[in-house]
């Protein structure tokens, strides 16, 4: 092994990349400006050090306090909330929405020993009392785990005045009934809307 | 932008990231174990410290001539002749060769200003004639400009005593006609092999 195989495997362990894309990247490092290979190694190990989680909500950030929690003209009655910290951009990107975020750090899984104790649940309560929110919108993912959060979330807010409600399930914009699957298409029958 | 986006920014420069994809590697960088992080930011750094050109062929090693060249039991009259480093990779990967290379780094390309000139082709005549090189095989990649450098090579070794061969063209294992263009079916149709 040499540095250039070092370099290959240890890219190769990053979500995404197999062997030969890492290779490729490992190539072009080492062939590329010096500037550029020398900014990507700084902002690796600055990383860890600079970014930790927005103490109200989980987000990323550099400061104690994210930069959606302290916006100017947010809507400070609603909270979305996510799995994790990297869904808050997709959500952002998407120019829909304009209220806050809740980070729950993972969902629940009782088969792997993940119970509501060991997720952002405890601080989620106090910040839906706390700030008498309106809506909750469970932005966890379609999935069996997303879901059984999703629930579990609407009964523990059953006795507050805060709507929780879920994203909606359908056919994504621009795809092809053909190639949706069954699980989609039953669901988006379901959820069917009048014209 | 922050040490994030930062991150997300150099990363989706790099070949066969886009943003997306840029983002997903960073956000696990932040969240993995420490020693990752710092190890692939330290090899990074090191690279092109650690890395050069061998000073026969001009593959990629540590030492001043590289693994390939100073291997035992390799084939020493025959010379396989590729565009970048990179290249020997995959045909070391074949494990069908066993013979040494040359990297041209390059090709011709008149209409970019790229002459004979630019690559590796004078060390290669050296090399040759020095060795009595029996075989030289051209592995330029099949597009226009690797063709006019095979082209070139056969011209210049028109006098000496090597063979110079090009790699086969023809349909790719385990592709489909249905797929295949025009011009590689035209060419492994003209290349038929009897069976």
């Amino acid at each position: 092994m040499n540095a250039l195989e070092d370099l290959v495997s240890s890219l190769s362990r990053l979500p995404g990349l197999g062997k030969k894309s890492a290779r490729r990247i490992a190539y072009h490092l080492l062939k590329c400006d010096q500037n550029l290979s020398d900014g990507i190694a700084r902002q690796i190990s600055d990383l860890k050090a600079r970014i930790h989680s927005c103490q109200v909500c989980g987000n990323y950030t550099e400061r104690p306090i994210c930069e959606v929690c302290t916006q100017l003209g947010r809507d400070k009655q609603t909270i979305c909330v996510v799995e994790q910290a990297q869904d808050i951009g997709v959500i952002e990107n998407s120019h829909e929405y304009n209220g806050l975020y809740h980070v729950l750090q993972g969902v629940l899984a009782p088969l792997d020993g993940i119970g509501p104790e060991k997720l952002n649940i405890a601080t989620l309560v106090q910040r839906v009392r706390a700030n008498q929110i309106e809506e909750l919108i469970i932005a966890t993912n379609p999935t069996l785990e997303g879901d059984t959060t999703a629930l579990y979330l609407k009964k523990l807010f059953e006795a507050d005045q805060v709507k929780v409600t879920r994203l909606a399930l359908g056919l994504p914009v621009g795809g092809d009934l053909e190639y949706a699957d069954r699980l989609t298409l039953a669901r988006s029958l379901r959820a069917r809307t009048s014209m």
